[in-house]
């Protein structure tokens, strides 16, 4: 309704492509956006997943063929949840067509990857976004309000993790996830801990980790019967020393028989400390200690915690894992109508790629490695 | 994309009128449905609410006369968000209109009138639908389920509370939900925990509750300084005994003011119990006994809890409010293409007024009363 | 050495006995006491049941015939632990001997007889103390200080349990516990609830009350197979009003299948709440509303709250059980040696099981009582 | 009463030393056994020290020497809670004079000097037991028979903490605890996850610790205003590869603002996984993943766990730090009058010292240590 409209491309329809459909379709009814986007093509590895998917999930056109997508000049912004190994050749075009680019996150397979295509959008001046969502909770934000004021004293230590379960199962097939290239438990998901704890602490400095490969060898293909072995981490523990000086430690684990979203944290502060697991994705943990009243609050998210406001008046009425989504599209379009410049950008995106590399040779090497 | 175009058109554009256009938006990229639904006509109180509203919210026209509303025969469903005394009116037109109806909770403000209201509706042979939506958390359908199979044995006893704070501070000034008619904790909130405890337990043949006004009076005006005496209740206890002779106690609070959705219950058997809290929306607990293990099991809201699924492909990631609407909705639309027919329908919601008026008489007459 | 020994006469050696003998051997190496209890008779049903459980108890006599152990001038306090059919003899022997009285909860199986149990007492000017060891809790003492000072506001609401599940099974035999006279899950740990209630809120003004019996037969004798109907209650679900105007509402319940030791509580106040269940016996949670901040506190236990810093100067390190039975006897021992008066005494006990009866007979005439 | 007595000697009356009063006159009440100890004499730093503690504590005699309290013929098991560094002399003094020795952590200052005691002890035969008391908890046990029994499958992975807040006060004096010869967190606290470690998951092959000072300096004496550099760590993170290959990481800190008693861990094995903390030191979280039903089940101790069952013959009644101290003296006095060994002995102990100062050396040098 007068509002500029925006040409979503959205390359992918699994999982993540799903995400993103929901989430530009829900945005414009939840935020007040100069801009308003239209689903306009989907992309997918065959035309035929590529009109399947656009029916599914509202887009205008479909196509095969994601050169197309992107050279479509009614795309302003082309979406990658495509795999891990095709990130780098449809970002690089997107730049190379000027358009803003999103893209799930890791954004490469190397770090060496990553930066090129950094230094591609620095130079086309693009507006870039990876998608790692979990930084988009209003707790986390008012996480890192609370440090940045200094609420809780100098930081001391911090304590994080990402587990999960879902390769636990020795059933669960190779795929790309245990491609070596790119591959494994922490660039998988120990990459959305590190992205945390920069967010939240700043520049890693120098880390030691240790990987182990849990499940021995799985099913090449789904269901089958031949096997290889694993040649990635299911679980790999970190020490980690951010420029600050602080000291931490982190784990990623795939095969975490017991957790399905424990991406948790503690930070210790010399006059109180946070803490927060996506399991409560609703609430933070503020300890603060007054005398004989000593403890930690459990702060409930609400309409004190922007944007929760945006989607309910009221606290209490808790965010789901949709609506981080919902909330990283809402900054996505601002920053392409020209508002703040949203993150983490493929610089931010590099340097966690570079911090997760940095672990897995000092795993390599058994001896300490700065990012 | 070859589906029929359903029409919505939304009465209200307040927290509840944007949680139903949300819904309407999100829920075909999530749902197969054989039916697309269009956001076709909002209405509110003045043309130019209805304007902004249908800007905010995506709808194509807008309008300040709900009746021209109900008569667009672009139209297939009418969703009420409207001030609980429009209910009846806007309803009452729409069944007469034959179109389907989708209405907030309370359906009405007494039971004698929502009590016709489903005489009409069932007389005119169309789909209802009342808006209790912390019914549709996949962790409710599963509790049903456990009940339902026998895993817990025999119920024996029910112990339920819904409490907020909304209300708790006395600076909050009247509205309808102070009013008399059809107002107060009880009617507002505590309908959610009967429709929640009819649903999992079945009818209530007894009741025998206590109201107190804990805010005597408040301003009559937002911000203004003249204040009236609050004439309904702000806190509710009432026992109940079920029709199957299971005894069980509630709480209707919203002057409570350490909770923000306390809509929680403990369900016992005779071979295990059930636990729930709208605090934790994505946990069940499910106690069983083996020798030695004993305890309370957290069963985490997954893919294995229909229709988790719809939303995410992988156990842990949360489910929020909004999507608890967006679950009605899809419910709605099915039965509206001739699906399983959804509830709780306006027979249902009559059956809750009933308990709550019930509850009412009981402490005016301090006595137990059968609904 | 160099203080007065006093001399400890204990009748029964079962489960509570064992916790008295305990708390007399532990006592005084925890606190700074003017006496030293000496564990000098012991008396159970039998002469041979004494002697053993003399031995395993480390008391110096035995004996089958508490009037001898009332009578001794070697006993200054007798502490009872009989069935509580014995409560009433002993005790008024006792009382007749001028000894101080430490009684197992209920004091009696009727609010009359109780009531003459405290008038002897009164008139003789012997000290009393009934064991609702609960009270003895640090947080509970913190919780009345914060109540008291008004911390948290006006007290608005009440919601307490006591839901154990030590009857649930049907195969429990008949005992005490089960005998119309003085049993019932309302008398055996609904009265810890009400006696704390009382504790932190003040006397009760009315209530009304349902009961029912979930187990409706049980084996006579342990592991027979002669059944007998049960004729008390299993199950009690209560309204109440205290003498503030507050209204709240409680569940007796000893075959609530899930649960151990929920005797919890909810308070509201129009500043802030108060929560709390023996399960976490170790915690308070303390709600206060800073902006943006607001959320329950989880207090932990520690040396600011007395009497925690007797069993350790660290915060953190959880007291148990039976610590809370040595915290009631250093309070008994600091009152018979002329110090504070203790309580709960007679007086309250008697208080205490009035309104245990007013539930009984409101559930039985179905209406409200006065206690 | 016919059981042999047996005279204890304990040299020290702080926190431990009441501790282990408190245990030893508690004990016979609670467990079955063979003997029957009587608190013999303590020993003190002064003569008059020594009178005010046995004084308070109970013990028959008391003196300034503890050679006199090892050389005396009535003390047949000498308790050590004396400052670290007088472990070694005591301990080795009492192994000479053939008495078993009963030891509070950490055992010595340096793992060379508890190697000597070890063989000391060895060589004479005497029993010896180290005062890691957490190992005593019921649950703990518990975990380990899950973990041997295999009902978690095969241990994947290990994380564990413990951290408390005892030194994050700046204004803390400097004392033993932050003597370089045998002072820091990892020694103090971080030796009670590592001996729990190794009592649920075997020996420790490999580590790499990094160890940070938070508190640059503190006060030389309490409430002094001349302060002095600390030199050891406050908080210390590691990786460790246990003998069965499996990875894990652990954290030591006495700084961490918001925790009192942080002694935690969860281990994941292929079937299942264990969690645990002290500060819910009750419980043992057990996860088994039947379809639809997956989560942790919370396990509260009772009496189908060893050997709560002494102290309440009813689950859920909670126990508490100092009856942890109970089980450990029990356990002593059987193995003292012929039973089974307990431990962890002085060997288990020095065991664990090696892997404290394998992660101090590993720090220093930024390289894996094997202990």
């Amino acid at each position: 309704m007068g509002k500029a409209t925006i040409g979503i491309g959205l390359v992918g329809s699994g999982f993540m492509g799903r995400c993103h459909a929901n989430a530009f379709r829900a945005v414009g009814g939840l935020f007040d956006l100069p801009v308003a986007p239209a689903l306009t093509i989907l992309a997918d590895a065959t035309p035929d997943l590529a009109e399947r998917g656009a029916a599914a999930l509202g887009f205008d056109r479909a196509t095969g063929d994601w050169q197309a997508l992107v050279d479509d000049p009614a795309v302003d912004i082309v979406a990658i949840t495509a795999p891990n190994l095709l990130h780098a050749p449809i970002a690089q075009a997107a730049i190379a067509a000027g358009k803003t680019v999103y893209c799930e996150k890791p954004l490469s397979t190397t770090a060496a990857l990553a930066e090129q295509m950094m230094q591609a959008a620095e130079a086309a001046g693009v507006v870039t976004l990876v998608g790692f969502n979990f930084l988009r909770n209003p707790m986390i934000r008012l996480a890192r309000d609370i440090i940045t004021s200094g609420e809780i004293g100098a930081v001391t230590g911090f304590r994080g993790r990402h587990a999960e379960n879902y390769m636990a199962n020795p059933e669960v097939p190779h795929s790309f996830r245990t491609d070596p290239a790119g591959g494994g438990a922490l660039a998988d998901i120990g990459s959305h801990i590190v992205s945390m704890a920069r967010y939240l602490l700043g520049p890693v400095a120098q880390v030691q980790a240790d990987c182990v490969t849990v499940v021995p060898d799985r099913p090449i293909r789904p269901g089958g019967t031949e096997r290889a072995p694993v040649l990635v981490d299911d679980m790999t523990h970190a020490l980690m020393r951010f420029d600050s000086g602080v000291l931490g430690s982190l784990e990623a684990n795939w095969a975490a028989t017991a957790r399905t979203m424990d991406l948790s944290w503690e930070i210790t502060g010399t006059r109180g400390a946070l803490a927060f697991s996506q399991e409560r994705m609703n609430d933070l943990l503020l300890h603060s200690g007054a005398p004989g009243r000593s403890g930690y609050t459990r702060i409930e998210a609400g309409p004190a915690h922007p944007p929760y406001g945006q989607f309910c008046p009221a606290p209490g009425h808790h965010l789901g894992f949709n609506d981080l989504k919902v909330i990283e599209v809402a900054e996505l379009l601002n920053a392409h109508a020209g508002g703040p410049a949203c993150g983490p950008d493929f610089r931010e995106a590099w340097e966690v790629q570079k911090v997760i590399e940095a672990m897995q040779r000092s795993a390599r090497d058994r001896t300490w490695v700065a990012p």
